[in-house]
């Protein structure tokens, strides 16, 4: 994933800035934001949407090597955030494309992720690959068909990527299901498996 | 929802400020970002999150009528903007607190909407009432239970309450099933009903 589960290269809105914004409490607010003290502009922060997909050729599954930091030279599914005046599933198709020029089908939301300490929440979904023919892009180093055997499972580069395929891998038989969560306990950081 | 379907009191991020920001697309990046010229800052905006409930005690549905604009006076689902830091059932049952003083136990996800032209996901849950005791919060100016032959199908504040509450309907008798998305064609507008 593009997005991470990591402290990333691209903040939740960016480096917190230095010296104009402060952290107040807009009138008839009740948290805390981030406002200009010159100009009165208010950053809401809110939590950032990843989209991605496990996709499938036959039985393998399509994972890319990072390019990019954080992770990078680890394996992840193709994903990364939602884009500004983009529905979900477009991003996810759009994301597979620019991640490993795949073609998409999605079949169903696979899960909802929430991962509180980065305010991240993942939408992953099941999808078919409309041919084998996948390609790195710019954020892969390389990319891959692979058979669930051979997963390189020590070297996936976020905790979510092995919720996702543990999840697939749970209803791979079922044509229809709710989508699945967050392991129970499990909040994402990077100290569990 | 204090989230909504209409341009808002609450806007993607703030609004645009005026001078030190400029529109840019950053090194490495593809899209055109709110970069201040002066310090650096990268405003990433993405899309927001909204979560919310479909919340009933025994068939009667529960709805709030809204105390703010937009869409004063309508009613709606109790639903509102995902905060950092928080998962996704956790915002939806803040929300429903904060909004109805209503205490819920979350069944499955109902479903997920796009709404690209606001740049917001909604995640819409269906849940039960654990008592019937509801009570309006500052957002809301009187909230009821509703029966669905009783509900002010005419005084919906948004779309995305109509779809909630048909896909509700739709899956009443569904102990499992996967979440609804957008009905065909509809992206969210208001010229839609």
């Amino acid at each position: 994933m593009s997005a991470s589960d990591e402290p990333t290269d691209r903040p939740a809105s960016g480096a917190e800035p230095t010296s104009r914004f402060a952290r107040e409490v807009p009138e008839g607010d009740d948290h805390l934001r981030l406002v200009c003290r010159d100009c009165g502009f208010i950053n809401y922060e809110n939590p950032k949407v990843v989209v991605g997909s496990v996709a499938a050729w036959e039985d393998k599954i399509l994972l890319c090597r990072r390019a990019i930091e954080p992770r990078k030279g680890f394996w992840t599914l193709p994903a990364g955030f939602l884009e500004l005046n983009e529905d979900a599933a477009t991003g996810a198709l759009r994301e597979a494309w620019e991640e490993a020029r795949a073609r998409l089908e999605i079949d169903q939301l696979l899960a909802v992720y929430s991962i509180p300490r980065i305010s991240q929440i993942q939408l992953i979904y099941r999808a078919r690959l409309i041919t084998p023919e996948v390609a790195a892009g710019p954020e892969t180093q390389e990319l891959d068909l692979f058979e669930w055997d051979a997963i390189p499972w020590d070297l996936l580069a976020f905790p979510s990527v092995h919720w996702a395929l543990a999840d697939y891998r749970a209803v791979r038989d079922l044509a229809v299901f709710a989508p699945r969560g967050n392991p129970p306990g499990e909040d994402g950081g990077l100290s569990h498996p």
